[in-house]
């Protein structure tokens, strides 16, 4: 999730980044802008589950970011994509808001759960009866909209779908498919829309594993911006390491535009 | 938890054993009193958390069970006694029926969260809470009475207190300090209760690792019977292995009284 914080991922021919941060607005608002009128291209990679793409690109359209719903790569599309060439027909656990984005698929007879960060659909009733359908399968399959652990609100934390993900893999003795960041397709996913390949790209993100460990694993390189998630202590990690640390987005897309 | 099935420690010189079943009850009453009028102790050894002690005997005591509150181990007063030698003062995440075994506890300014069946008041405010409070802690501490996967209730399988541990020690990359069955200081405070050695006593369960596998970590003998959770896999479970197993609590009670 985080809906204080999404990513960006840009794509061309020159390596260059874009990561959006909704506190303190004002200074980063131009940047999707400055990007495409360079000529180069943008894709957001968010793990939003708590809302279509359609209405995800409205509040940042409303805030004054220069994004299209075509340049967002979202879970919820990713998921239906996978449902789809596997025949799975999904019970849903997810937030109202994004139950428009399965229109188009079978939800009958259901042989698979897809969890998505649920907010107040996270009822004991609910978690039940996500639990009963899957132990009840013969090879349960538990399809997550990501694996964050808790997301920050105006009323405080909370407990992100990872959470809830890891009460179902117990119960079920199963391991979650996690579609989205930082599942290696979800990148994937978002290089094949755009059509360029991974040396040809750079995320940007704030989170060092989810935005910088999940693009490197695709082969891109990654830039993480000290901004939102960010945290000192991520610069010591043991696992992952981003290509370059810049202080914010204007900074990351001032570098960017020089090196063109 | 459990309850459709419960387990029985006994203890005195003479090893024997003690399970009930709720189901088929008619032959199991006269279980408790035959164990007892032959000179031998009795500890029921229970991961129930939705009802006090007093509660929960006077329950078995309808059915027609010959049982005293002095003979339950529970998790409840476990962790009673576990918080108040750490002078950790909770916040208890737990069935409303449960909260009287708390009466004498310090609540006041929680530095702990504990965690047990709570079942409807496992809402998606009341986890959010508990996990504020836990990440907000310099050194989280997360008191799980029991780590159950789910258990069978008439209106069918739900959710155990371990999935929402599962959930919390992810969001806070904790690990919780697991109060009841299988862990070794729950055995060892029921033999402490009776002040029996463990090579004196034996443990009688159905269920593989909560009860046999926690009890013979403790230096006890323990018997699986052949109801409840049993399933015949258990009998090629890769670790624990009962010292024998008996078809029903009446036919263990037959044995042991044969064998004074």
């Amino acid at each position: 999730m985080g809906r204080d914080t999404f990513h960006c991922l840009r794509l061309l021919q020159a390596p260059s980044s874009l990561a959006l941060d909704t506190s303190g607005l004002t200074p980063l608002l131009p940047s999707p802008h400055r990007i495409k009128a360079a000529g180069l291209k943008l894709q957001l990679c968010t793990n939003e589950t708590q809302a279509t793409r359609e209405n995800f690109v409205k509040k940042l359209r409303a805030l004054g970011f220069d994004i299209s719903v075509a340049e967002v790569t979202a879970p919820a599309p990713a998921a239906c994509r996978l449902l789809k060439e596997r025949g799975l027909r999904p019970h849903l656990l997810v937030h109202d808001d994004l139950i428009p984005e399965f229109a188009e698929v079978d939800k009958t007879n259901p042989n698979c759960v897809v969890l998505g960060d649920a907010a107040e659909n996270f009822t004991y009733a609910n978690l039940n009866e996500a639990f009963r359908l899957l132990i009840g399968m013969e090879k349960p399959i538990l399809i997550s909209l990501g694996k964050g652990r808790y997301y920050k609100e105006t009323d405080g934390l909370k407990l992100d779908v990872g959470a809830y993900m890891k009460a179902l893999e117990y119960a079920c003795d199963v391991q979650a498919e996690v579609v989205g960041k930082p599942a290696k397709r979800f990148f994937e996913s978002a290089l094949a829309e755009l059509g360029v390949p991974p040396e040809q790209a750079i995320m940007i993100g704030d989170d060092i594993v989810s935005d910088v460990g999940g693009a490197q694993q695709c082969g891109m390189r990654a830039l993480q911006v000290r901004t939102g998630k960010y945290r000192p202590s991520d610069e010591n990690h043991p696992e992952v390491k981003p290509d370059a640390y810049v202080n914010n987005l204007a900074e990351a897309v001032d570098i960017i535009l020089r090196h063109l």
